[in-house]
């Protein structure tokens, strides 16, 4: 049993984008087979990647509020809502808050290929 | 995409421990098919069963404290702590705080086998 402070992890940057750093809280090092626990700090105006990829995410809003997108729009995300984007599907989160947005990410590893580890 | 507030999910009841009910957040329902959200509710003084499965956790703690046990013993995790269990791996969870216990807790679908869906 390991047990952590995810803020005790390094943040990495994000390629690509603005304000937006990423903590592998839980990935491959740590020994998880199956899926990796992500968490995402985005900055007021800050926001992840307009893009899809054939892997889906579990997403879960740990503080702040978000606007997520999707090809059918926009739509509100605040702390305590949960948001399962399927594999394909095009999506974005951007935060439209005066506040910091914290977003727990989880993406399988076999699916993801190379994305089985941030560290 | 979907969107839900995670407390929209109707909780259920634990078999076999007292003061514990989990809301399958995200599950093969929704058309997750590599891994499942769930977050706990743990009364003060309730637990999850102290038992060992095949497949692994991966355990966030929204709020309260609580102490999580293993074969090598129990260490002490609170809110903003992640804790990774191995498959294989004996645990527990017990609040042992004076408030709500709240965790996220995933598995993997696959692995879990008849535990893809709790609703």
């Amino acid at each position: 049993m390991i047990i952590k402070n995810a803020m005790s992890v390094i943040p990495q940057k994000v390629e690509g984008v603005e304000g937006t750093e990423v903590r592998w809280v839980i990935d491959g090092n740590d020994g998880a087979p199956t899926f990796a626990m992500r968490i995402f700090d985005i900055q007021p105006g800050g926001y992840t990647p307009l893009h899809t990829h054939d892997w889906e995410h579990e997403v879960y809003v740990l503080e702040g509020e978000c606007e997520a997108t999707s090809a059918e729009g926009s739509k509100r995300a605040k702390a305590g809502d949960a948001v399962f984007v399927p594999g394909g599907e095009l999506h974005q989160f951007r935060n439209t808050g005066g506040t910091l947005l914290r977003v727990m990410c989880l993406v399988p590893i076999v699916q993801s290929g190379g994305a089985a580890c941030g560290k």
